[in-house]
């Protein structure tokens, strides 16, 4: 059942235990909004556990650490910024159909949980922000750094064209009232590691075009995170660079899972809809940025993306 | 002379032509500035025109294309976003001393102009957005873009640690009234061509440490242009590059002039001054960005470089 804001704040005072979960491969805006929404659970007095099928990647420890679940027995299960219940991961089949409420900015939203309430928002933490003032919760820097976290990184520090004048807003009431940017920005923006360099160069040797450049490709293997010492959570940042390149509309990059196959995350211009390319392969996601996981190998998924995105493509043309 | 807001208000005011000077090697600040500025004079019914020592790149053609200068007889000469004379380039012999008013953001200002309205801002278009207001200007979509581009280049797009709330309450305000933040950001911050990523992947394989890995240098030489069919124009977003390495505190990209001598830019972390280092080579600029031209080849500019950057470390371990 879709609800609005009124019945997500009634829903939250209502119970006194919750379970808040994180979709799989956890990024900064599941993570921002689940700790953030604790950190207000806490503060009411309110008994909550954080899950989430991975471990949160080492940058995120400004957020993660020293954070200990409570013991909950009867918990009110709410999930964030999970579109689909299969983005619990491993958590799906404890929890997938049992989610009391699913906060979500994703048009593309299965609607899995009992309750949704959905915003069309750049970031799922600018939700949590909205309803923190509704629940009479009064900011603390910790709590403003989690939505700064969110707000940041699913915008590309702004850059994104999912990026309003209320996402500006609310950044200038976080700045006003103090976060740490400084340290967020680099922790997110700034920093490359030397082995995150080095996996980037190799990536960047497997680039290749089709459709008249328009589509540009990159893969990263396996093999290329023992050779640069990087892992998979640090592949973020490339995921953004086939589509940035001049002429190039639609930008995949295909990474291999310790099992052989490939998840894919698609990045587009806007004009084609990466939801639309990435549904086809049975993922989703937002117009500009989605992603898929086919189980099969490379060739096989190369070959259905492929044939995904010329669909789209050929419909831009008609 | 230092003046306020005012007295920049009125200055303005009272006179009737004008000449609006950027800065050499004219960056997203110093052009949104002058045009935005040129924009607002035309609507109040003055005269004005645009100089600067270099031509802008193409991807600024939203902002300079179509623009006319009047004809302009006893002109009240403006220089925005100019630190000092010698930045006007090859307009310094003529200008240098002529200046009648200077608007900028540097702290580092040599206080070269007749007057000088200077305001600690993320950016000079900053400045100008609000002095805008008390002209009684009423923006249309040309002058917000000029703007915006100042702003979000100057910021990193809202990354860098000069942005403040103010910066965020001003892109909302530009975003509430209409901007084209998606061809811009598209322009500035998404697009890479396939020969700047041929220069940055030649860039990148000059990388050295020095100083226990605490700075990084970067070499790009007027050879590396001709083979990947890259010019000076596009080398802006690697001069971030060897700072963004995780451990480094300095980072420095020497570019090489058609003349054999280096310009050298220079970015810091905040806690060493890029002004500092940049200023005992005769150059200058911010604390975390600055840049320096010695009038020597590559290996006497880096020993100067290099000694600079050591007493500034010194300085830190005190």
């Amino acid at each position: 059942m879709v609800i609005d804001k009124k019945q997500c704040i009634e829903l939250i005072n209502s119970h006194k235990e919750f379970i808040v979960l994180s979709h799989e491969h956890p990024d900064g805006d599941t993570l921002g909004c689940a700790f953030a929404l604790c950190e207000i659970l806490r503060t009411m007095g309110k008994k909550r556990a954080f899950m989430c099928a991975d471990e949160a990647s080492e940058d995120f420890s400004y957020i993660t650490d020293g954070f200990e679940n409570d013991d909950v027995k009867e918990p009110f299960i709410i999930a964030v910024d999970v579109a689909d219940a299969r983005l619990l991961g491993s958590l799906e089949k404890v929890y997938g159909e049992k989610v009391d409420l699913c906060i979500d900015h994703h048009a593309s939203n299965t609607m899995f949980a009992h309750n949704t309430y959905i915003e069309d928002r750049a970031a799922a933490c600018e939700i949590i922000f909205d309803l923190a003032d509704d629940l009479g919760y009064k900011s603390n820097e910790y709590f403003r750094n989690c939505i700064y976290t969110g707000i940041s990184t699913d915008t590309g520090c702004f850059r994104y064209q999912n990026t309003s004048a209320r996402t500006f807003r609310i950044a200038a009431e976080l700045m006003e009232q103090g976060i740490d940017s400084k340290t967020i920005n680099k922790l997110m923006f700034e920093t490359k590691t030397k082995s995150f360099l080095e996996l980037e160069r190799l990536a960047r040797e497997t680039l290749e075009y089709h459709f008249d450049d328009r589509c540009a490709i990159i893969t990263i293997t396996q093999s290329m995170y023992d050779e640069s010492g990087a892992d998979e959570h640090q592949v973020y940042p490339i995921t953004a660079l086939p589509r940035q390149i001049e002429g190039v509309v639609v930008g995949a990059v295909f990474k291999e899972k310790p099992d052989g196959t490939y998840g894919i995350s698609v990045r587009t211009d806007g004009d084609v809809d990466a939801s639309e390319v990435c549904a086809r392969l049975g993922g989703g996601g937002h117009k500009g940025a989605a992603g898929c996981h086919p189980k099969c190998g490379f060739e096989e998924a190369k070959e259905l993306l492929l044939a995904s995105i010329k669909k789209s493509l050929d419909g831009l043309q008609k």
